[in-house]
């Protein structure tokens, strides 16, 4: 898959509730369709679709064991859109400095604190 | 918006290249709809439609100035879904430090280099 069009399906895949609790679930170790249920009070169909979703955008393959069929989370696509948003992060670091150092700025300001037996009063 | 409902906004807003690369011009400063649509070969109502998009996502907002209506990146939403990825993060990490390890154990197990005139030879 293109690079883009990887990060498309990456994105649309991410854009489910229950697909993310799935990865996050995966995230913690293989599992089969029966075992992903479970926790989602959803039938096995409405699973295997999602499921099927995550596997055609990569993030999940499957196991070739057929009896059992085990999930595992494949973090290669996940780890390149990670990286796509590390431009804007950027952008939400510098705001955080400009508050950080706004709030410096108010402290320094304030008057001299009591000192009250070795506790600063707020 | 609940928090999942607007990570699922987020998420389905990066789904698309134009709109990702909206997003990265708007990382470097705020843009007029025109300034956007320049570099994308792309009609003002195709771009006003992505614009929509990330606006209601609350990926971007835009300024009340009625002659140009800057258009400004909001970056709170990006940094929520950048924390949201965080636990698959922890995967990929181990991935790499065992690959790592694994590389080392190879590199422990090669015979002696030849050390030629002060020149490692690999």
């Amino acid at each position: 898959m293109q690079q883009a069009h990887q990060l498309d399906a990456t994105f649309a895949a991410l854009a489910d509730p229950t697909r993310r609790a799935i990865l996050a679930r995966l995230a913690k170790g293989e599992a089969s369709v029966m075992e992903l249920a479970g926790p989602f009070d959803m039938s096995q169909p409405a699973i295997s679709k999602h499921l099927r979703v995550l596997e055609r955008a990569g993030l999940i393959s499957r196991s070739r064991d057929r009896q059992r069929r085990p999930c595992r989370l494949e973090a290669k696509p996940l780890a390149e859109a990670d990286a796509s948003l590390e431009r804007y992060r950027q952008i939400w670091e510098a705001n955080f400095r400009r508050l950080d150092a706004l709030l410096e700025e108010m402290t320094a300001q304030r008057k001299p604190v009591k000192i009250e037996k070795g506790r600063r009063k707020p």
